[in-house]
């Protein structure tokens, strides 16, 4: 059975790589496992049949068979488990490495969630100029630490690992904000994770040119 | 070996079961797995010896023999894999009790922690009433379909599972806010994971009592 995923029909970000379906697509292409893609629209992620697999009418979900998944870190754990390439063979390294995907998605995101809710929802609002200092400096509040953890290695726990994906997705939403600039060792592990030629495939794979280039 | 887990020596919550250790001390009571405990003082949480097992100066971390594991998800799906209790024996049941813990990590939970961040260290700041209603707009936005998708269940799918006690952890830091209220069906679940005889026990190994009623 070939797996399939839902995506945006129109994704808001038009195929930066920024929604959670990346996700799923790099695990994917990591692995070497070919996929189906089901684009959905708005309208659809709320009716019924999408809710039937996504109860909170968003995307990625996952269906192989008779299986139905959903979340991108739960997607991506059980991509990781069933096939060889993002998660250590020793049982000990592979507890790390789901560690880092738990931080990633419960620790470090929160926060860049909130940034991105102040940036663009909240940014018409008349606190929004004095808030986002504020909440700004609780993403640096993770940054920090996690700058210091990953140091001068290349990856967070030995080899690239499910962990380092989910890591890198995380981070690579605080790219337009600008904070990454400041975290030299952090902007240069995104980077790393961008070159891979499995990020780049499944890059291109969702990516919309803009109106003027299409073919 | 008996794993040693970190906790707070004192609970900004006073032991009201909302931080995050109380998710693994449910998890070890649910299986049996005896555990000890070491507390840390807000200073040692951030001195390099803690650092060194938690990058982000937070409690709790788990230790088992060599392992060193932090992020309450990872330690509790660490937790449910190695002994039974937690997650169903078929493979795809098992891969969606996984996806409830995500969905309360990473769906559920960054909307109530931003709540929790406007009540707490928002609170004297000028746009607080205003923006109180939005943020709250934006957990009832994940309450709503949460409660939908359980209905009359007792459990999100099928037999109780590690999906179910993230779930409810995760719901029980709504409590002082009054939101639940609203949700009967969310309210009577997360009754019934109070209820279980673990999370009792939990509870109390957890619980400091006021000074007044101290021994």
């Amino acid at each position: 059975m070939t797996p399939i995923i839902t995506v945006f029909r129109r994704s808001p970000d038009r195929g930066r790589g920024l929604a959670r379906d990346m996700r799923v697509r790099w695990a994917l292409e990591e692995v070497g496992q070919p996929y189906d893609v089901r684009p959905v629209s708005f309208a659809e992620m709320k009716e019924a049949a999408h809710l039937a697999l996504q109860p909170f009418g968003q995307i990625p979900t996952y269906e192989d068979g008779g299986l139905v998944l959903f979340e991108s870190g739960s997607i991506v754990l059980h991509v990781a488990e069933r096939h060889a390439g993002l998660l250590p063979d020793d049982a000990d390294a592979r507890a790390r490495a789901i560690t880092w995907m738990f931080a990633a998605l419960n620790t470090v995101e929160p926060p860049i969630l909130e940034l991105a809710t102040a940036r663009l929802l909240e940014s018409d609002k008349p606190w929004s100029a004095a808030r986002l200092p504020l909440v700004a400096g609780r993403v640096r509040d993770r940054l920090t630490p996690l700058s210091d953890r990953l140091g001068d290695a290349e990856w967070l726990d030995g080899a690239f690992s499910a962990g380092d994906l989910m890591m890198v997705s995380v981070l690579l939403r605080l790219r337009a904000s600008g904070l990454l600039d400041d975290y030299p060792k952090l902007a240069a592990y995104v980077a790393r994770g961008e070159a891979r030629p499995a990020y780049k495939r499944a890059f291109a794979a969702q990516y919309t040119p803009p109106a003027g280039e299409r073919g």
